[in-house]
């Protein structure tokens, strides 16, 4: 395995334990399916947080809220997101959202 | 209530069974929510999809496909956001949504 | 197995196909848990509606809804009880519920 | 912002972070909504438990037990809420909320 | 395309529409996947099965169940891969997938 | 209530909270069902698994990975469980999976 410095976020939190999960996502999920230009890497982030805050899986919004900045995304917007969402996904997935968001933006 | 050529989509769908719910979906959740600025339409559009095909909200997701070609999301740009959640969502929720695109597009 | 007239919900439901499901379902879940005496039978109702609108079980919705009342719930109140829900389990699950509603109640 | 003593749940949950989010909660959830009088306050509470326990959602969970006391019903009744719900939200939901309840009776 | 005889199922259910999607389907999950020996192709269905019981797929379940008798598993483990679930994803799902059975088993 | 060391899970995780909840967890869910015939308990832990990874219920699973070790499944078996079911109930669930695995099986 490569230097911790070049470790992909998937060889990070899922290493040695499933080799195959590490290549699906860093070969498929990230390394194909992300880079399609049919959507800019801003709205893959967008619909990306829609489907976590959506399923209420709190675990992966960290990473893909910081992943959502990088993308082009403002934390205005992100909020709004959430707001928007507590009328989609109802208002427990928007406020567990909420409490990941003032986690991740420092708030 | 008004002519039927003024209802809105909540007034068609509710009717008179449940005032209220009318009347919060036009005031605040379309009237409001959707008419902040702080997201596009375009994105709003983006994360309702989404959030519906997370949810497996199939019967939702004919009326707001559509509404996402009116506010500026392209055929490809949305079957692009169905190929992105198979991997978020799981690939039933973007089999069923396909076959709800498929009907709405006309494929 | 006993004349239609005589059939439990379960048993014209599933009938000879699962007879361990209508066995759980007619002697556990309506002979014993319903029958508990912690929970009223409209209390029972309300919770097991709740539970159906929140899950998007709107096949089940149907059956329920028209028991609810049967257990002394009113349609003014089951209607309150879809747009109370519009917020915690998100207005998708309640417009699938207004539909079900809406037929269940002849309106 | 008001005196902390006067701060909602709400803003007290989400503050200055999304003070939209604020005054839906506030003004249309808690202040319109939950205030109508079509439903009692304690069969508003028996319902969003049960939305709660049946999408998982354990975080608002512990909250609105709390509330749902004092909108009325008691341990007893929750617990057997939790019973009933084991059925139609699954084991594994119901054993989650066990786990709430045990915390916020002090159990 | 090639014949209708050779088509895929994926290419039959989406085809021309989304074709990133069937070759996702049809070369990682049915091409890789699914021929990893790490599992049994009936244990594969065993878990798809449940899986899509569990998330109420039901328009996914009448193919997999085919499926999984296909790849050796009975109607009778079939049935009762429902009723075990009855506890773990709740009555609703396991009602609405005997539905499907009994459709798919010709009962 | 008998001596620790002859506590049956349930009693242990709900003991005197909830005893009806008990007696249904030890007599009907475990007693009964997970004790029939028609399916091994290896396939009944395998399914089980597959439920609560797909419901995202990481409190439960914990137990539950356990449980199937000792039903005859190996780490690498119910590895590729979260590897097969990342497709089928997505990404987001199967990483969850992955952390409460990695925990279990002290990788």
């Amino acid at each position: 395995m490569p230097h911790s410095e070049a470790l992909t976020p998937a060889q990070r939190a899922i290493g040695d334990f499933a080799p195959k999960l590490v290549s699906l996502t860093d070969d498929v999920l990230f390394g194909d399916v992300w880079e399609r230009t049919e959507l800019s890497k801003r709205d893959r982030s967008l619909i990306t947080v829609a489907a976590l805050i959506t399923n209420g899986s709190t675990e992966q919004l960290q990473y893909h809220l910081a992943r959502a900045k990088e993308n082009g995304l403002t934390e205005a917007e992100l909020k709004e997101v959430i707001i928007h969402l507590a009328f989609y996904a109802g208002w427990p997935r928007a406020m567990s959202a909420i409490t990941v968001a003032k986690d991740v933006f420092g708030a």
